[in-house]
């Protein structure tokens, strides 16, 4: 039966990814094992931020030399997804998500970590945001969870989507063919192509139906979430990237996922929740030995629209100087990393529909404790 | 006897001194009562920082209305402490210091939050970060102490001092004056003034002699610190400015100070533990019942210099995009938001020598709980 | 007859009004010949730019004094139009406009520089970029024209209009009270509320008429623009601020300014020609000589919303570290500082429907040659 | 004998080597005649702008592809000197510097472009700054020298240093290795880093002598210029690049060179004069034509440090938000932009010693005229 190993490694800039290439040189992986990665580079998270790209294709070619295949295929048979911005406390690193097979008798535990990833095809400019892209979401996501064997929805914990954006130079190309992109403000851009990506994981998990929504009610109607979608939008992809996380009793292995709606940037209660919940305590910091125990944390935050925090002003949204994103990026890793004592925490802004207003999710990865064999 | 009250009031911007004209026209605080403010407004905390001189010149317009005094002469009376920066989660606010009579009789614990403050002699642009620096503050240190009627050096918890720095323009001039500034980089300035800030402190506390350091240990020695120490430092000031708070039995009323060292950046232990000194529970998360009883958080934090947190890379040090104080402060607001659950708190960077590299202090003021009467 | 004069001072810092209060103390400027004010602020001229709000009430804390008036009158009467952001070269200002008497038999020029002023009603947070909007700064205009004597509209050369934007905070009061802002988005609503002031402009000076736009052309349809409309938007002020300048034979004195459109923002013909409208030659930069004559120099621009000037690629709208608006105010700045030998110029972004799209405009005042009297 | 060609191309993000790419696969160049690239690409031109590492990473990648050698070894045969950072009206682009052979009866002018190129061994983290960086550049220049067969010193024009930085991790390791860095503050660093360079340049060229400085003038004696040197630093290399460009009779083409110093960022003279060296004449702008014969505009400059630019204050070196050498390079590329009509120029800050305080130089490389023949 299939088992999933997660390996989080650090790098020391955007480029450089010899750790996984110890990690493939000494046979502890095999590059045909690896199936998605996720990780936080140190840009700015932003429309500019090229440290996405720079990584990807240094992944691929590195991928691309020991598999044998081109990089320009690779790039479309494995996700990665990459946040970029580690203010503050965060570390650059990323999670190397790799499949391979256990033996059905040596099996611990009822149910394991199960993975399973897709890709749609491009989303065109003047698609992005609007119904077309959700629904491209949907079946991208649909197709992700067969492919991780994940029988119940109930079992999805966490869904990752990357999805495609405009810049103002591709606005322009479609405007020239007589298209009309929903912006050409390539933020505002980013905004609706997450947007779109929320709602087309809740419709694959089915919290929502096609006629729950207008188009409109995107980055409108925010009643309208789902607690488990996790979003990224970038230049550098032009197709929506899935990856699906959940528990399966088809899958081996010591790994387990849970997660916790967060209800606002102050909520340290949903993160020692979704630890308590795979059997790690917080009191109020993780223990070094339960610390060791975690593979990975997935969280999505967003500066909390309405302007204030359980009523006290902020002014993430009113800064001209710093991207908003990237203050809650911030303030949300500074709590996440001081409940786990550990910077090499995935915090990702942008959490339109991925909770409510001004929370968000968190999702973690962990062994499960040895008593629970 | 004398009797301190803390008033935590919000801001619409840095120039809405409001809240606080409101008590003083309601009759809840009279104008004279006021000792010292300590806020938080939402500049960017750097050279080119004009909240703090904006909300400065509008609370001693207010207050000189209310005196009959002229505001050049209370800007020398009434330390008038601000932090710039409200990243993240932060909300601008500042707290208000003042000092009232009680009737002795009325005492209901056997010692109560004392606060003192004092004034320095101008500090010459060629002494800012030097040895006369150093010795400045320490005497307006000791002044304030005995201004604030404590008697054992212990019981001080907290010592607030505004350094002056040197801008490009200041540099100038003492250059053109034959004078020799430590350096004409303006952020390099505010470190050194923070470093004699630290040292000043240090001195006046007992906790370092005269003999066991150099000038040169400024900003090069990180075993020197003042664990009670928080220093700012701005454009706006040309004197050191001293707000010292502690606890002591010839004060009366409900509130006390309590102080812990954070021995990094995810140091939420250090958070939890000065709570509890104040019999106030974080698990995880302080209840709103405790939370009214907090008056006052202050915060120093700084980017740990050697690069790593916790054997984890961070990027503070390197982003030209985003000053390293800015994400710190983000950070670890992010962090103690979460266990007050309240984002009126002063967390102000640059600490160096204000606790351990990478760390820093935190302090608390509270009422006491009903039961320690 | 009533003749202007313009004093170009400059400034420490925003809280710095020093030059005109000795223009005062001197006797060189009574208070009550001021007028109104344009200058540049070393914020960032977003929404978060609170040096413009420190300089007004500095500068009418000073006028109060010596005018005997209450600050929060004046600033009701005299507009005090500052832009945020001296990017690159440019010195932080201000130009203190004085309309004094003088004896008409002295005259030397056959008409001079005329100036008016005027402000609207507020504007409320729900009308700000809409028609109602428009049509409050149409007639603002129409009355500081009226007001300057100037009979023939070609006369007019420069309109200066400081409209009144939504802060996150005003939208959500407003929508609290079941009004609906066009947008919550402050720099979004910054960008409306100028579309709505060249509009007003536009309309005011007869260059377009009411049926020629409708309330979605603001912000869309380029092709209406306002060569003469020069407008600001800001937090600071809640109704529009009128400043009209041009030339009329009704008035006396050396000074006449002059405008020219900008095409690009590599357009160094459009700032050698609006300086050879005034007999001032740029070869290729104006002599100190001549710099003397020149009393303020007046620009707007605008990144270009294309991404590209003259077929290259820019990057101003997709980056996320510094906003658009201060990237193409330290690049036009830079050219036009480059032909006039001086920092002190009023750049100002934002220049949307005043000028061609990734243009704008220039307008210069300057002491008319001995030659021409 | 030799012949230079130029290439000037844009690219639509830092991974964007397209054109070079069509013009290798179309045989207008072979990949074995690109000896050097000088660019500019769209990061912060700061220690965490890693646009250079990626373009050099696909560059290489495409080179390797095409010369069948490994892009480990082409790192250092062929320089790539990147500045991040196209603030304002810049455009992403980089020359392609290419050799090829030229028969002599063709020539058509007495001399022409000459390039030469040279690799330093690697500078160890201890002595970035010091002495020893600067010997390193020196020899490598000499060799750059000889290499472009140029004869006579006077016949060099521009010399780019691209000298290696240390990081705060860079920084870490040699001090864990007992060394003692200059700095370990990045920035400052790469400050030290450029004066190292321009101190080698001007020993190379002659212009002073190794008696003539010590180590502590770097950085603050600035009457020790080259005004040909112009010196990047970034945390991609570890050894000194050169390319030197010049004009030799022993080179055939219509290409030439000239360079000429800029004495502050307002000196459009300093452009137009350079421009007139080459018979391009700007009145004020150059005409289209004439802007077809520009091959290559190569800018350094500088914000002054005396913190004035012709008396009146700028902001640049106080700005926490916006690096100041983001700041300078928009001011100026907007100023030479709008002479020369183009936004494809290379502008570069970070000038200290390569022309006086607060400027820097120009150079450009353009078709001689017809009649030059």
């Amino acid at each position: 039966m299939k088992t999933a190993r997660v390996f989080r490694l650090s790098m020391a800039h955007p480029g450089d990814l010899s750790e996984l290439e110890n990690l493939i040189t000494s046979g502890t992986v095999a590059a045909s094992d690896v199936v998605a990665i996720i990780g936080k580079t140190e840009g700015n998270g932003g429309v500019n931020d090229f440290t996405r790209g720079y990584f990807t294709q240094t992944l691929m070619a590195l991928l691309s030399k020991h598999l044998n295949k081109p990089a320009a295929q690779l790039i479309h048979e494995i996700p990665c997804v990459l946040s970029g911005g580690t203010e503050g406390v965060m570390s650059p690193h990323y999670s190397v998500f790799c499949i391979g097979e256990a033996d059905a008798s040596t099996r611990q535990y009822p149910s394991a970590l199960a993975i399973g990833t897709a890709f749609s095809a491009p989303v065109a400019a003047e698609d992005v945001g609007r119904r077309a892209h959700v629904e491209s979401v949907t079946a991208a996501v649909r197709e992700a969870i067969a492919n991780a064997g994940i029988e119940k929805l109930d079992d999805v914990h966490f869904v990752q989507v990357k999805c495609p954006c405009v810049t103002v130079a591709r606005a322009a190309a479609a405007i020239a063919a007589g298209k009309t992109p929903l912006t050409n403000d390539p933020n505002k851009s980013m905004a609706f192509a997450r947007a779109a990506g929320a709602f087309g994981v809740a419709l694959a998990l089915g919290e929502i139906k096609p006629g729950d929504f207008k188009e409109s009610s995107l980055l409108s109607d925010f009643t309208i979430q789902s607690p488990r979608a996790s979003i990224s939008s970038g230049v550098e992809v032009e197709s929506n990237e899935v990856i699906v996380l959940g528990n399966s009793p088809a899958w081996a292995g010591p790994l387990r996922i849970s997660h916790r709606q967060m209800s606002d940037a102050l909520d340290i209660c949903g993160i020692v929740d979704v630890l308590a919940d795979l059997d790690i305590p917080a009191r109020p910091q993780v223990t070094a030995a339960d610390a060791d125990r975690i593979a990975c944390v997935l969280v999505k935050c967003e500066p909390d629209r309405r302007g204030k925090i359980r009523s006290n002003r902020h002014t993430m949204l009113d800064d001209t100087d710093i991207n908003a994103q990237r203050h809650i990026r911030g303030a949300v890793a500074g709590l996440v990393a001081g409940v786990v004592g550990d910077g090499r925490i995935f915090v990702s802004g942008g959490a339109e529909h991925q909770g409510p207003d001004g929370g968000g999710l968190i999702a973690v990865i962990a062994s499960q404790a040895r008593g629970n064999a």
